[in-house]
């Protein structure tokens, strides 16, 4: 149950109130927002006087649910919004990990070119052999710092484990937390408090409900802008890296009130079917797209199969917005 | 090994010729094509004075593969064309089950108002349960050729197993192997001399790997007219039914040369997210769509939780045009 | 619903008493058994003066539920007994196909030292590949039923779909359905009425709902020997060849009354883990074991990586009845 | 490539020799441990006079892999062995969470009578809701401390991230890190260096592959005494909470030199099943065997359904010897 109660509460009361309907709680502009369990289905005696309103949810997922809230929330990026009474679709890419400040110009010539917006780059690499590249931490935290002081680009860098997320809230603009983290305590309870939109990546073997949940965490800690993101579940077929999941991504949209980002590149893991499953996701009506690019993708340090080149890339690029618009959306 | 063999060869001489190299074989209109066992990599001796061409494959997709034709194959619909030249997505609607004439009337009705030239339904059902509903048999496949004789469309409709796949041969047009029966012997080397487009449907639990060979059971057996429906694949998801796998079909369209024919209604399994699927399907290029339609959904004795009512139906045959349009296709 | 009707009723009256209800009827040696649709939870007006006993049902699983018949059903075998009263745990054993003759002879002779009574091998294999061997047929029929007449072995061997039905009826003692048969309505329906033991495999796909709802097919038809064999899951792991389900193997033991066969060979893949595996299956306390075990793995015609060598197959065998024992059960 | 180099060589050369050949290293008692990437094949000229020995590797399970340590290794618990030359399965039980003293005083009773050593617990407890019990965290930390002081046991519990580490590393005799954050770099790379026996669980959406990787980051930071603990992984099949990969524990056994321990609580998800499973993972003959019991399982704060009550743990111990003896080990 999530019960809104008056500011005329006064500030001292709010803990003792929360603890004994056993709330987590938070401070919103207008009202402090309680989620109590979601089992309980009556609004409890002594919150009854200070209650504005309140919403009986059939399950764990209380904050992000349309029952709650029936518009999409609007999430301000550095320079574009998605959700809301938007249409938008926003383009995000650049390359898997932040290799140098060579490779992050030839990244900003591009997106420049392409009017795009906001650049992706990873830092702290969640690599699952310690005998490869690990990504430049904060050396890459820097480089992708001083990009966006020269173009004005937003970040999406990504969060590894607690250990990095006071470096990743310091220098991104957008949060991601990647699929390998997304039930990560440390870094879910940290978001909650961080002022800063987050882009929260479905884990490959973690259910819709599991996703929203965890969002929950954030959403819990007073971070209202939160977006999810569909990257690929692993399933036994192996002739593509993962098996994106629409059927999810048209769940996400019909139940909850976050926007939807999607990560065809992860998904399918070789460039030659990335921009057919761009064209889907568009078509399907999302509020981002993530694709990964390099300026040499033989040589890239992490995921090269999967990084579109340059001359690839535009040509996806071209047909995007013709998509979009026949879905009564435009590409930002 | 695929080896294209000269009509100069006596048809006699042609069992043994196949025998020695365990072959399969079928006569097309130009030659005689031998599809031996893809370990062979160099053309045996006693081939070598008759063949007109040879095709070396790196496994068991041979007859399927973009080594051996880089084109997609052209097929014949009753009333449509897809692959080939063609940049067509040829629609497929209808119930799950024959229900009724009545059912099939109000079906007519709607395709026709909607320029649908193909309907399907379901005669045999291969239900999981034995105590409900398990089809009309050959009472739904005379309904459906009543249908078609009255308003000329193309039937497309499913074969349970080997003891019904001589009725649906007889009855439809395009032969409808189901996901439960993609690997039913008896039915596809049966339709490899059915003389009649075949839409093979890829099983839940099956690999695209194993899909396609599975085509290839009916392409070695001389039936050039094949397609795959990517249908939905069974994994940990349990929000939807199943989930549609377009990365497979990504793959599907690289690397085979026959027309990939989508469904996004069993994948979803709720028609809450249908219309948004549909567009993903058509955005990336495919040579066709199956959606189940009922004139009342709360009522259909299959499916009913899947089936779009008639105004749901309308709108989304609004919006698959630009949609299509907009990768360069029509519908057809 | 389950309803046993009493043998008064005159078996005219019968059609049209199961045609109102909707049920799906047999006479057992004793009663009329009505199955009706789980759905229906009151036994209906026209039934009331003839019924001995009902049973009402959570859901489609009826007659292999323990809630019809709490203890597990006795399976007559040619040579040996599951279920029932016995603790014992039956081991059928042999190559995947047959492949000759000598080769059959070696097999007799391993199992006569080791004192095993069921041989199994293949005679229709369900090939994924058209290219690869498919089994000998009905030569491959013959050749087991003279090994049968030699040395009184109990078969056991594969349908592959309806077409080969009868000749499997025919030549087997134990009628085998294979994981890519499962769903086969052909199939399930004729073994329903062929009087002999039916060896249930679960798809590798299908859920344990799905596998003992196709048993259902063939129980409701009358014939109530049916044994439910798990032969491993698709999942992600690629490692293995499947993922044997030895959670759902406890499932199927405490919700079915049908005796559950494991057959690890399929499940792993490959001979290395599989002494490990069957100990594991044996410890479950299950009704039966099936083992792959070729003259010379490394030349068999089909599943040549999983098959056991015969040193390794005895030392198996020399671990198994401890295992037994100290489970309260015997080998058999 | 694996590397043993002579402690000859000064402490002060190692890190630039080791930064020149892209290798992580720690030092052993004997030697310095160098490993390289698996890709490297030859030893590198400037390793040549120092090594000792060295092993090349196909992929990235190095230190792990039986080709570079052909026994398993011998992991010291607080009051047990596993691996190296015993044959012992170490029993460890206890509640999902440390809910109370009463409740581990209860625990410990039990424990003391059955002869157990080892006792599990979580303290931070990886919940996916927010708005359920998620732990006492260091008071449950401090009550664990309590009842080793009081009775000697061995203390396993879980890490949940990288910002309670540290509190672990303290506390706990076996570090467990779980099913959701084997991934975790934090972790990871915190207990290569924790001096204590790590138990790490399989995350159930993981390979085995990933699995014996994120072990390489613990025994690659030097610390030698990590046990593989398999847990279920996920599945379509949805009658049991998560499926027991047994086959997966047969490559595990059979490729890696790591001690392997079986939890069938998680697995199973449910007490009817689980002794069952744990007889079959005794018969498997792995190192541990973890199994959840609860003083009373229906007030569960955690995973109520799948904790035995003590009548049905007592019964279960009753059975686990037996097995054991069965295939050559004892339960310690």
């Amino acid at each position: 149950m999530i019960v809104h109660l008056s500011k005329d509460l006064s500030q001292n009361d709010i803990p003792d109130l929360a603890l004994s309907n056993k709330a987590i709680w938070y401070e919103s502009a207008e009202y402090y927002v309680f989620v109590l369990p979601s089992s309980i289905k009556e609004l409890p005696n002594n919150l009854q006087n200070h209650a504005i309103n309140n919403w009986v949810l059939p399950d764990d997922i209380q904050l992000a649910s349309r029952i709650y809230q029936d518009d999409v929330r609007e999430v301000k990026w550095a320079n574009s919004i998605t959700g809301g009474g938007t249409n938008n679709t926003v383009m995000i890419a650049g390359p898997c990990s932040v290799e140098s400040e060579e490779q992050l110009e030839q990244t900003a010539e591009l997106l420049l070119e392409q009017g795009i917006k906001n650049l992706r780059a990873g830092a702290f690499k969640p690599r699952t052999s310690p005998y490869t590249f690990q990504g430049l931490g904060i050396e890459g935290l820097k480089m992708l710092d001083k990009i966006r002081s020269k173009y004005g680009f937003g970040i999406v860098t990504e969060v590894r484990d607690a250990t990095n997320v006071e470096a990743i809230i310091d220098y991104a603009d957008v949060i991601q937390i990647g699929a390998k983290s997304m039930y990560d305590h440390g870094i879910l309870k940290r978001c909650g408090k961080a002022g800063k939109p987050v882009l929260l990546k479905r884990g490959f073997g973690s259910t819709l409900q599991e996703l929203v949940q965890c969002a929950e965490f954030i959403l819990s800690g007073g971070n209202e802008q939160v977006m999810l993101c569909e990257r690929g579940i692993r399933t036994f077929e192996t002739k593509t890296r993962f098996t994106l999941d629409l059927c999810g991504v048209a769940y996400l949209k019909e139940n909850t009130n976050l926007p939807v980002i999607l990560d065809p590149s992860h998904a399918m893991g070789f460039a030659y079917g990335i921009p057919d499953l761009a064209r889907a996701c568009v078509a399907m009506g999302v509020d981002g797209l993530l694709i990964e690019t390099h300026p040499n993708p033989k040589v890239a340090k992490s995921d090269a199969a999967q990084q579109l080149d340059y001359d690839v890339f535009r040509q996806l690029m071209g047909t995007l917005n013709p998509v979009a618009q026949a879905v009564g959306r435009q590409m930002v």
